[in-house]
């Protein structure tokens, strides 16, 4: 089964047992559904595969698992205490949709779900089960996660390097740690992988943002600027922007760690790399 | 050390690690000290004295992890697309002291900090810590625990017993489960003390909703009627409430499973119930 039908399948069975009260059970699927790129969870399941996938139950689980926060953090996010978000992959945010009630409580559940999710799976690997929890909720909650990075908003003085990892970063080591906790490899070498296609992710988005229509993004542009936030392009220019993002990609592929599936998981960076530059990263000697 | 003592030093230790940013990091304490009568705390760490208590590292970090997920509810319930409440044991509320963005995400760090506050303590029994993850979640998330309970306010038509199960219930049925798999033993038999005795204190809560000012109870008064809420006070009358609630608790206290501190949990509930509406519950022969 490709990776892309593994992480919907697991998204579905992740959300099953929601079967009411009945807007809730809607509004779940409904922010869950259709998905985005489902970048995090495809990296998740890449190193996954990498490191040898001896447990894809497992593996699959953490992937919908942190989809899940990821899009949780959406739903929160679009909220009208923060960027009061009309539209949201094309279509009425949550709260718009449902209620702001019902988008506070649908972002709770997912949370939850997320960690219900892996408990329900980890059964034969009950360490590695835990070693997932323990990955997501650093890079989810505070001081280390998105929930921090989030918070760092309400600050009057910013420290950006911790804001950019928190709240962009977080998410994207989560995922190659968890790859490799699922397949019972160690984290550690993975820690930079994950944190440098966080930063390219981060710098493609501000171009993203300051660059491209509402219609081609599916979501209002111009947030960063409407909210005073740090932004690359603000501050490097977009070539600048473009070539910095380049640098940090061809990075990213270097950090590989050595394992099986090394060659196959650098070509995936460097067509991501394609995609969000236009052009490919470069792997250095 | 005092059960009061455990759960104030295990909830101080799960908020340690959370150094920044420097507002959200005040805002959880804020939201957790100091504390209500942290009732479900205490009866899961009776649960896990009566059952032997083995693990008190496990049973300490279950009983914080219970509070946590409480005070996040708390948090989110007063936001102002909920009961917009000012007050919350008698001092502002999170948003109202902090605004609404950093309550938002107060409550997600903190249902996050439960989950990790599990894990980081299972290490040397990691099935008993995947159980009270799966715990915890099935009690707080949809379609059984405290989320659901919250999102039934928001149907046209209510469930009535799901919605009490859930909104009410589900920290209490968590509080006994999970002081039993801190100590290794089966949470089945223990799910109907949980039940009861949160029914019981609905029932209080109905009571003290109707009847108490708001200097008393340290948060608005009378949220039940404003929201239309389902209320035993209104169905019954306050005589019929205590005598309802009189009869759950003497239901509860027959329901407590062998063990070897059932006497003295016999005892605790009666304390409680006794507190609860100034008259004993008897156990029945």
């Amino acid at each position: 089964m490709s990776v892309e039908a593994r992480i919907e399948q697991a998204l579905k069975a992740a959300l099953a047992p929601v079967v009411s009260p009945p807007k809730l059970a809607a509004a779940l699927p409904y922010a869950v559904f259709p998905g985005g790129a489902r970048v995090r969870p495809t990296i998740l399941l890449s190193v996954a595969l990498a490191c040898g996938d001896d447990r894809p139950d497992l593996s699959d689980a953490a992937a919908a698992s942190l989809e899940l926060i990821h899009c949780a953090s959406l739903v929160h996010d679009d909220l009208p205490a923060f960027d009061d978000a009309d539209t949201r992959r094309g279509k009425a945010t949550v709260h718009r949709a449902y209620s702001e009630p019902l988008a506070v409580l649908a972002g709770d559940s997912l949370i939850v779900l997320a960690f219900d999710t892996i408990s329900r799976a980890a059964g034969l690997a009950p360490d590695r089960g835990l070693a997932l929890v323990s990955t997501l909720a650093t890079r989810t909650g505070a001081p280390l996660g998105i929930c921090a990075g989030q918070a760092w908003e309400s600050e009057q003085s910013i420290n950006l390097s911790d804001y950019h990892r928190a709240k962009t970063g977080a998410l994207f080591i989560a995922a190659t740690r968890m790859g490799a906790i699922s397949a019972g490899h160690d984290p550690e070498p993975w820690e930079e992988l994950g944190a440098r296609i966080g930063e390219a992710f981060q710098v493609a988005d501000d171009l993203k943002d300051a660059l491209q229509t509402e219609a081609e993004t599916g979501k209002p542009v111009g947030q960063d600027a409407a909210h005073m936030r740090p932004n690359a392009v603000a501050r490097l220019g977009v070539a600048g922007a473009m070539a910095h993002m380049q640098n940090i990609l061809a990075g990213a592929i270097s950090s590989i760690p050595s394992c099986p599936g090394e060659a196959h998981l650098a070509q995936l960076v460097t067509a991501y790399a394609r995609r969000l530059t236009g052009q490919p990263a470069t792997r250095p000697a």
